[in-house]
C-alpha cells in the first residue's frame, strides 16, 4: 500500500444516461481528474437493442449491462490521465448507483438479458429506476401489506413504489415466468457492478433497505408474499439470497479482469455498493443526526441520518445503517422540483421572454430568476402548490395535482416562476416540519444538486425554512462521496465519520435568511399549509376527482 | 314623414375608442350602411390634451366632448353615403353610449372643460367609464349606505362602483371644490349628446337607474350623502335635477344646427340616450321577461328583463324600465371574460406556438381554440377560477383572483386556454342559476359581442349550461338597438316589443348543448361550485390576504 499523503481513490457514479469517475486525494478529498463516458445504449425504452420491430410497452425503461462495464473500462483510465495520477497510487475504489435499478442474473452474476436465448425477452434486461410498468404489481404489495397491517409498510411511508425491487420482480413473475424460473439473482445494479469487479456478491445495506423491503433483519413474510401471488413466496428465499454489506465496508479486491480493464491492480479494494443520493451525504460531511441533505434537481431527495427511530409521515423509508452506519437513515422526496419550473419556462413563457433571453445570451431560467430576484416577497400575490408529479414525502398521493392562486391581469411569467420556486421552498419546509413534528431533530439544510447554482431558488429556501444553507462544494458530489468510501474501505480512515471530517467539502452557511422576508414567508407558508390540508388531506379531493374524469375522459 | 316601406333610421353606438353610425331600413331592420369615426383624442389617460407637462394620476381616464360631437359630423354623412340613402327618408335616430361616461356641465348644458378658465382642470373633462380613481368614495358610498341599512344598496348587489355618478361626483366635490362649484349639471354622456341634438335635457331611465342610484323615483336622502360629506347633501337636489326619460321616448327633433351636422332634416325625432348593453337586448328580441342577453367581450355584461322584482345577490343592478318600459330590467356581469383569454395569449403561451401559429397565418387564439376544440370535456385534467379581475356577480368582490388547479408536466398551453374558457362558462352559469334560485326565471341564452364568433367558446358555454345559445344576428348590435328604439321614438311602431319584433335580429338555437358533455360538464361545475363557495365566500379568505401581503410589500 502506497503511503498516505499520494493515496489516492476513484469514485464512479453511474447515472440514468453515463457514468462518471472521478480521481480524488485521501489525504484532503482533493479532486484531481474525472471523465465521463456515455451509456452506449442510454435508456432502453423504445425498443430492444437492434429490434426495432418489437416496440416496448408505455412505461417501460431498460438498460444494457454491458454499458456500465464499459464505464469501468473507459471512463476509469481517463480519469487517472486527466488526474496525472500514477495507478499505482490508487488504494480503492468505490461506485454509486440510480436505485432501485435491478436486472435478473444466474447463478454466477450474468445477467439473462447476456444469454443468447434470452436477448429478445424484455424482462431478461435491466429494469432502470425509471421504469414505471409495474405499478399494478406495486399497488397490490401495498394494499394486501396494508389490509394485513404488515409493520414494515410504515417503514416506507405506508407506500411501496412500482420502481422498487418487489414490484419489478412481481412483474416479471406474472408477465415472463420464464425468464423468472431462469432467474438466480435479483440483483441491483449498484451490488451486480461490484460484483463484475471482486467476483463477490454482497447486498449492500443501502438499497436492500430502501429498496428491497429489509427491515430489522427480514424480508416481507411468506405468508404475506404468498397472499401477492402464490409463486412469490419463495422470493427473498430463492433470488435475494445474498449477505448484506455495509455502507464503506470492503466487498474485495479488483479481479484480474477487473483490473485489466481499468489499468489498476489487483490490490486495489472495492468497497459496497451505494446509492447516489446517499453517498452525497458523507461528502457533504452530514454524518451527524440531523444534518439534512437535499439533493436537488428535476425531483429533490432528501436525506438524513438519525440517533432515534421515529414513525415519520410521508416518508419514503428510514433504514438501519442506510447512509451511515450504526445510525438510522431517513429518505423523504418531493416528486417534482426543477422539473417543475422546466416545464414552466417550456409551457408557460411567451415569445417574448425567449427572445429577450437569446438577446442578451442568458436562459430563461436565468432571465426569470433576475426578474423574479428583483420582486419583494409576496410581492406578485400569488400561492402555488408544489404538486405537478403529485406529492411523495408527506402526502404520498400521486393523484394530487399543481395550483397556483392569485392570478391577475396584470401577472407576469417571472410572478409564477418564483411562485412555483417558493411552492417546492414551501413543500421542503413542510417535509422539515413533519420530521420535528415526529420526534426527528433537523439542525442543518445541506443543498447539493443543479439547483443550488440558483442564487433565486437558494435565497427563497433560506428565507422559507428560517435555515442557513451549505452547499456541498463539488459538481460530482455522488463520485466525491463514493471516493470517501473507497477510502474507507481501504482503511485509510476508520470509519465514514472521520473520512468525511477530512474527504468532505462543504460551504458552510452559504446563503441566510432574511429576517424580514422571512417572517412574511411565515405568513405566506401558513396559506400553503392550509391549501395542503385542503386539498391534501382530503378537505376537497376536487384533484383526484379531476383525474378519474380525466382518466374516463381519455378512455 | 316619409313612407313606412322606405323610412330609414340612424342608430349610433358611442364606444370607448369610436362612435359607429349605421342606418337601418325601419321595416325590417336591414343594416343598409355604416361608419366608424374614431375620436381624436381616444381615452385621456396619461395627460390633458396639449399638456403634456402635466400628467394624470393612475387610474385616471378622461374624454373630450367634442370629439362625440365629431362622430356625429363625420360618421352619420358616412353611413348615409354609404347605405346610398336618401337623408330625406330618415326619420329618426338614437344613440347608445358607454356607461357610466359622466360631466359637469354649465346650465345650458357646456362642458365646464370647454371653458377656457378650467381647460387645465382634469375634473373639469368627462370621467369615462373605466375611470377607476373614484375607488375611496366608492369604498364609503357602500360602507355608509350599508352601516345605514339603506334599501336601495339591495338593487346593486350591495355595492355601489366607483365607475358610477355618485362616486365620481363626489371626487370631484373632494379634489376640486371649485370646479364642483361651477358645476350646474352632472350629466350623463349617454344624456349630454342627446341635449345637443335635441336642445332637450332628459335623463334616461337606465342610467339614471343602473349607474344614478335613482330608485323607485328617488334618489339616495339628504341625510345618508350628508353623511358621506355635508358639502354632497344636496347633490341630486341641485345637480341630478332633470326630468327622466323612458327608452324609446322622443326626446324632441334634431336642431337646427345639429341638422346641419349630419345633413339631416329637423323632422328627425331623436330617442333619449341609452347604454351600450342595455340597448342591444331588444335587437335581440329580448323583450319578453327571461331572455338574458350576454354581451361577451373583455368583460360579459348579463342583460334581462323579468316581470317580477326579486332581490338577487350580487347582480349589478334592478331598475323599472331598465331595458324595457313596464318590466324590471336585471343587469349582471362578469369582470373577467376576454380579457382573460388575451392575458393568457400574452403572457403564458411560448415561442414554438406563436411561430405555428403565424407560420398558418392563423392567430393564437384560433391556434388554441382549434387545439382545445379536439379534446374530450375533462380531458386537460383542469379546473379554473374566472376571477382575474375580481369577481362582480354573483360574490361582489374585486379582490378575488385567479386560480388554474390540477396542472401536471403534461399539461399545454390549449389545457390552460380551454379551463379559462370553461372557467367563464362556469360563471355565467352560477349567474344563470342564481338568478333562478332568487326566483327570477330564465329561459333563454342569447349571446351578443366578439367573442360570439369562437365556436369553441359557444359550445362550451352551451353545454356548461345545459342551454341552446342564440346569437345576435348584427355585428353592430348596439347601433341596431339604437335604430330600433329610434323607430320607436319617431312613431314607426308602437313599443319596443313591436320594433324588436320586425327589426331584432336573433339566430335562435344557434348552438346546441350535446347532453354527454353537458352531463360530463355537470360534475365539473359542481366541483367549480365547492371551489367558489371554498375562496370566494370565506371559507378560506387566501385571496383577500394574499392581496394585503402584496399591498404591504409593494408598499
Amino acid at each position: 500500500m502506497t503511503d498516505h499523503a499520494r493515496a489516492l481513490v476513484v469514485g464512479i457514479d453511474f447515472g440514468t444516461l453515463s457514468g462518471r469517475a472521478v480521481v480524488v486525494r485521501v489525504s484532503d478529498g482533493a479532486e484531481l481528474g474525472s471523465a465521463v463516458h456515455a451509456y452506449a445504449h442510454g435508456v432502453v425504452d423504445r425498443h430492444l437493442p437492434g429490434r426495432p420491430g418489437q416496440p416496448l410497452p408505455p412505461d417501460w425503461a431498460l438498460q444494457v449491462p454491458s454499458d456500465y462495464v464499459d464505464v469501468l473500462k473507459n471512463a476509469v483510465p481517463e480519469a487517472l490521465r486527466a488526474a496525472g495520477a500514477d495507478p499505482a497510487d490508487v488504494i480503492g475504489l468505490a461506485t454509486d448507483f440510480t436505485a432501485c435499478t435491478v436486472l435478473p442474473t444466474t447463478p454466477d452474476g450474468t445477467p439473462l438479458c447476456e444469454l443468447p436465448e434470452f436477448a429478445d425477452r424484455p424482462h431478461a434486461y435491466i429494469k432502470l429506476w425509471k421504469h414505471h410498468a409495474a405499478q399494478p404489481q406495486a399497488d397490490r404489495i401495498t394494499e394486501v401489506a396494508a389490509k394485513r397491517g404488515e409493520a414494515w409498510l410504515r417503514r416506507y411511508g405506508g407506500l411501496i413504489s412500482s420502481e422498487w425491487e418487489f414490484a419489478k420482480a412481481l412483474q416479471v413473475l406474472e408477465e415472463d415466468p420464464e425468464i423468472w424460473a431462469a432467474t438466480r439473482y435479483w440483483v441491483e445494479a449498484a451490488d451486480w457492478i461490484v460484483w463484475q469487479m471482486t467476483g463477490t456478491y454482497l447486498r449492500n445495506a443501502c438499497t436492500a433497505g430502501y429498496k428491497g423491503q429489509y427491515v430489522d433483519g427480514r424480508y416481507p413474510s411468506e405468508s404475506y408474499l404468498a397472499e401477492l401471488n402464490p409463486e412469490f413466496t419463495d422470493f427473498p428465499a430463492t433470488r435475494l439470497d445474498a449477505p448484506i454489506g455495509e455502507l464503506g465496508q470492503s466487498a474485495g479486491t479488483l479481479t484480474a479482469q477487473a483490473a485489466e480493464w481499468m489499468g489498476l491492480s489487483t490490490d486495489v479494494v472495492v468497497a459496497v455498493g451505494n446509492v447516489d443520493a446517499h453517498v452525497s451525504a458523507p461528502a457533504a460531511q452530514a454524518v451527524e443526526p440531523g444534518r439534512l441533505v437535499a439533493i436537488m434537481g428535476t425531483s429533490t431527495c432528501h436525506v438524513m441520518s438519525g440517533d432515534v427511530l421515529r414513525e415519520v409521515p410521508g416518508m419514503c423509508g428510514v433504514v438501519d445503517g442506510g447512509i451511515v452506519p450504526g445510525l438510522w437513515g431517513y429518505e423523504a422526496g418531493q416528486s417534482g422540483v426543477g422539473d417543475i419550473f422546466g416545464w414552466f419556462v417550456d409551457n408557460c413563457v411567451p415569445a417574448s421572454y425567449a427572445a429577450q433571453a437569446e438577446e442578451r445570451g442568458i436562459s430563461v431560467h436565468e432571465l426569470l430568476s433576475e426578474l423574479a430576484a428583483k420582486q419583494p416577497v409576496g410581492g406578485h400575490g400569488l400561492l402555488a402548490l408544489d404538486w405537478h408529479s403529485g406529492n411523495r414525502s408527506p402526502l404520498v398521493d400521486h393523484e394530487l395535482s399543481g395550483v397556483i392562486l392569485g392570478q391577475t391581469l396584470a401577472t407576469k411569467p417571472e410572478d409564477g416562476y418564483r411562485a412555483l420556486v417558493e411552492s417546492t421552498a414551501y413543500g421542503t419546509r413542510l417535509i422539515i416540519e413533519t420530521f420535528r413534528n415526529a420526534g426527528v431533530p433537523v439542525n442543518e439544510l445541506i443543498v447539493t444538486g443543479g439547483l443550488q447554482k440558483n442564487p433565486l431558488v437558494m435565497q427563497i429556501y433560506a428565507d422559507v425554512t428560517r435555515m442557513p444553507i451549505s452547499l456541498l462544494d463539488s459538481d460530482q458530489g455522488p463520485a466525491l462521496g463514493s471516493a470517501l468510501h473507497a477510502a474507507v474501505a481501504a482503511g485509510a480512515y476508520p470509519d465514514i465519520r472521520a473520512a468525511a471530517a477530512s474527504m468532505g467539502r462543504v460551504v458552510r452557511d452559504a446563503w441566510q435568511p432574511n429576517e424580514s422576508d422571512a417572517d412574511r414567508y411565515d405568513a405566506l407558508y401558513a396559506e400553503y399549509v392550509t391549501l395542503v390540508d385542503y386539498l391534501g388531506r382530503h378537505g376537497n379531493d376536487v384533484m383526484r376527482r379531476l383525474r378519474k374524469i380525466r382518466r374516463e375522459a381519455l378512455a
